[in-house]
């Protein structure tokens, strides 16, 4: 035993943050028992307070502390457009760009029968209960493109079928800066596929 | 506000953890809140234990909750070798080699009177008063072979020369498995200046 117990404890709890391996571990307990107590306290009392406290809203199944959170609270979205995403960090991502103003609706994972996730635990009920409304007339599924994200959109088209929604899925090909001779085969394949006239 | 303010709360307190920018926060502190929340609870409550408990060891400053840290309680190491180092991370480094069985000191910090950090703020009177006590005979300086760990040495060498002690620095060269070819100039010159006579 090289630290004393309580030290080995605080390293050891680090080491369940994602991306962090024991040597951050102990560059973290270090650099805040060192430099930075404050910021250690600060740290724990926000972990303990979210843990406790940030639950799913309502409406979008999204993580806040508020039963409906604020995205689902502002009036002046648009209520007809709802976006379909797997995560909190995707409602995140898309945000931050300022290119969609409807409304969201958090899966909080995909389809995986493997691991035992099925529509139950995706809140599909909420989801069709959501659609039952009427006021939503186009979903935008934006689930990753992998294999268990398109099988989630795939089942959220048909689900959505009884509805005449107008169903769209974000547009999958090269990224902006990408070069062709570098991107992936079926990432290539997409961007041909889903090829679109040219404006003037 | 993308995030309610619970979360933004926590990811901003995780961007107090050094090599943590506000993407990894964010990633964190989703983890945590969608995967690990027993984890999350595990990680404040050590942090708030450490910070208030974990203090420094009497004897040789390093980071510890008990008075007398466990490497200095140890009885079976040698105890006419005192290892002089910057900080905590040092001795674990020092330790995980096995190559040292002798007792250390811990700056906690190194000379540096642009920043404020006099001989004081580094314990030298106490490190005077555990010279003072006779058994040491040699003390091995291993602060960082960096401008102001070298002003550090140098300092504790002529602190050292009243109590007849035998004072060492650690070998600094080329690293094993170090080609010659990307080594820095300085350590070359220093690998040749701290040449050695070759065994048979």
């Amino acid at each position: 035993m090289i630290f004393s117990p309580l030290i080995d404890n605080l390293i050891e709890a680090f080491c369940c943050l994602p991306g962090v391996g024991r040597k951050s571990a102990q560059r973290m307990a270090f650099h805040l028992l060192e430099r930075d107590r404050p910021g250690a306290e600060h740290l724990a009392n926000s972990l303990l307070q979210a843990a406790s406290q940030v639950a799913h809203c309502q409406r979008c199944r999204n993580l806040s502390e508020q039963s409906i959170c604020h995205l689902c609270l502002t009036t002046s979205r648009h209520s007809h457009q709802l976006c379909i995403v797997e995560s909190p960090a995707d409602v995140a991502a898309i945000e931050q760009t300022s290119s969609f103003r409807g409304y969201y609706f958090v899966l909080m994972g995909r389809l995986s029968p493997l691991d035992g996730v099925g529509p139950e635990a995706l809140g599909m009920d909420q989801l069709s209960k959501r659609l039952d409304e009427g006021e939503v007339t186009e979903v935008i599924l934006a689930t990753n493109p992998t294999v268990e994200g398109e099988a989630t959109a795939h089942y959220i088209a048909n689900l959505s079928k009884p509805y005449q929604i107008h169903v769209t899925r974000i547009a999958h090909g090269v990224p902006l800066g990408g070069e062709l001779e570098y991107i992936d085969g079926g990432t290539l394949a997409h961007a041909f596929t889903g090829r679109m006239a040219m404006e003037d």
